[in-house]
């Protein structure tokens, strides 16, 4: 496809002006949220997409701003006119989640109580919270029934949560490379990056972009979303200089690519919604009513499941996925589950793979 | 054994009154080396081994300074009377490494040039400066040469160094989860520990035992440490408290534990000596100065060898063991493996198994 297909996108607001009560018992008395749409809606509403973002995304999930913008989309790849998500078909619809920090209203937004920022007021919120705002917005776009809803990550939790919570709402739900429930190693990975962040003396002093302790978590995050693989073919040992200095300057290429990301990510990103995006991954645990039972959970399901997984994801294993796949089964769901070769580790559901898009497209073209 | 039988163990200093040129070609006026005796050197002195401690170990290797020591040595599972390193039969020698933070001269120590601590000028030391001080340590002693060198971790990589550097100075090399070099993934996670040292206003300020910095460098370093599965078994996702509290106090157990990891460390460990570990890992590479063939760098090797890994282990996996097993199989030198079914990931090295211990015991009778 050349540039100039490239689909031209802007973001639009929708507000909700009740109070919404959160999960933890706190509410807020309305809220913002900021979302993009690609391609046209039907006539019979029946071709509408919700895309879910994982940690660190947003709702700018494809396209660009501009024909000068060189940054697309966070899912580009697989979203665009002909592509896994075929904007020629569908009507997609990409949102930030309350508590982000790009324009839905988060730890940034001004609390109408004290007129200041919430900053780490702002309440916890849960992928429970995120799917029920999100389902305030299908209604403000009128829109009965998603033909999908898709993500990766902790994206795929809320298109997971989206077939618990709202089963008549959706006909098919793709859930990439997630799982049921952190584990505890997950947890502690999360509990690091939190720490790294609160204590960090410029976030104590109400720095949102605390520079050193939310690169660090960034850093960190980003080690878990790499395979040693990739990580080996893309950097291997090699150093930035010609020898080696015997010193704490850069001098492995992994180092000065690890500080970058984390230095670019802390100018960008809100430290508050850092903390509750984490907060909301550890909490996640939709079995954990039904006593740990999965399949009981999701036996009042009715929509389609496209399970993915990917061999090198170490994050969120093929495993992982293989328990929602045998959950799904256990209660006679309708599953198609695929565990992809791709040595990419997490971040693979972020990347071209014939097997992947072929995937997600004949699952969306499939009879409901 | 009932608590009667324990060793009682007195650390004892061994002072080079010479220059001690380094890697780096930075040299130390003189040193002095920290170190433990257990057991008896026989007639011959052909019955010495020495222990070389990992990343954040010490010269305190195996039994109590008392009897009313609770603490016993670092690997006193394996170190004792009728033990894998049976002190009945061998003269087992611990020391703590230079750069070390237990004793021997390392950045508390007091700089002779500006007669204060070295802090941060300590100079840059190596797997190959470690094991030339050991040398020296081993003349010290009239040892001519080791029955075994022996480690875990950055100490297996201390005895693969000696079987490199001084063929004739040791009989049989002991190599347990180890790799021959680190991983872009290990690199990258010490650089993380690094920049959280680094970047803590304490540390900048002076202060050796900077409680937030090093203790987020000590809960990373504990999460890879420990398998998955060892995790989950021990903390799941056990709540602290008897419900879910949405908020930022600790939740979990493994939140609890890492805390609790981090602060302790911290108080005692110096974040200079932490730093120098950490790039002594990144750095140790003995196949380097061979264009990266390891079987050449070997062959001049002379010693037996026993190479130890764990199923369970991700920070070093059997596969990295097997690296070091393929080279030195590929020069013909005489090589046992083993490896180890064990959960408790990259730590098993510390505990008790009776399949490793036999190995070990069975490798030290064995003929030379």
């Amino acid at each position: 496809m050349s540039e100039d297909n490239r689909l031209i996108v802007e973001p639009r607001k929708f507000k909700h002006n009740q109070s919404f009560r959160l999960e933890s018992g706190e509410s807020l008395d309305g809220f913002e949220l900021i979302y993009e749409t690609y391609g046209e809606l039907n006539k019979e509403k029946s071709n509408a997409i919700l895309i879910c973002h994982a940690l660190s995304g947003n709702h700018h999930a494809a396209g660009v701003y501009s024909k000068e913008d060189k940054k697309p989309g966070w899912w580009d790849e697989l979203i665009g006119p002909e592509k896994a998500f075929d904007t020629n078909k569908y009507f997609i619809v990409s949102l930030n989640n309350l508590g982000g920090c790009h324009g839905s209203t988060g730890p940034g937004s001004i609390d109408n109580q004290t007129e200041k920022e919430f900053g780490a007021n702002f309440p916890i919120v849960t992928v429970s919270d995120w799917v029920n705002s999100q389902n305030l917005l299908r209604e403000e776009l009128d829109i009965e029934k998603w033909l999908s809803v898709a993500g990766g990550s902790l994206g795929g939790m809320q298109a997971l949560q989206w077939a618990i919570e709202f089963p008549d709402k959706l006909s098919k739900a793709i859930i990439i490379a997630a799982a049921p429930k952190l584990s505890t190693q997950n947890i502690a990975f999360n509990e690091v990056a939190r720490q790294s962040i609160i204590s960090d003396p410029d976030f104590t002093k109400g720095d949102a972009h605390p520079e050193k302790g939310l690169g660090l978590a960034r850093m960190l995050g980003h080690i878990t979303y790499l395979s040693e693989e990739s990580m080996k073919n893309k950097f291997g040992r090699e150093l930035k200089k010609e020898k080696i200095e015997y010193g704490y300057d850069v001098e492995f290429e992994i180092e000065s690519y690890l500080r970058y990301q984390g230095a670019n990510f802390s100018k960008s990103f809100n430290a508050h919604t850092y903390l509750l995006m984490t907060k909301a991954l550890d909490y996640f645990d939709p079995a954990k009513k039904n006593d740990g039972n999965l399949s009981e959970t999701l036996s009042g399901a009715t929509c389609q499941f496209l399970v993915v997984s990917f061999k090198s994801d170490w994050r969120f294993p093929s495993e992982r996925s293989k328990e929602i796949v045998d959950a799904l089964i256990n209660v006679e769901k309708k599953v198609s589950y695929l565990d992809i070769d791709s040595i990419q580790g997490h971040d693979s559901f972020l990347m071209k793979n014939d097997r992947y898009e072929n995937a997600i497209n004949s699952f969306l073209e499939a009879d409901v």
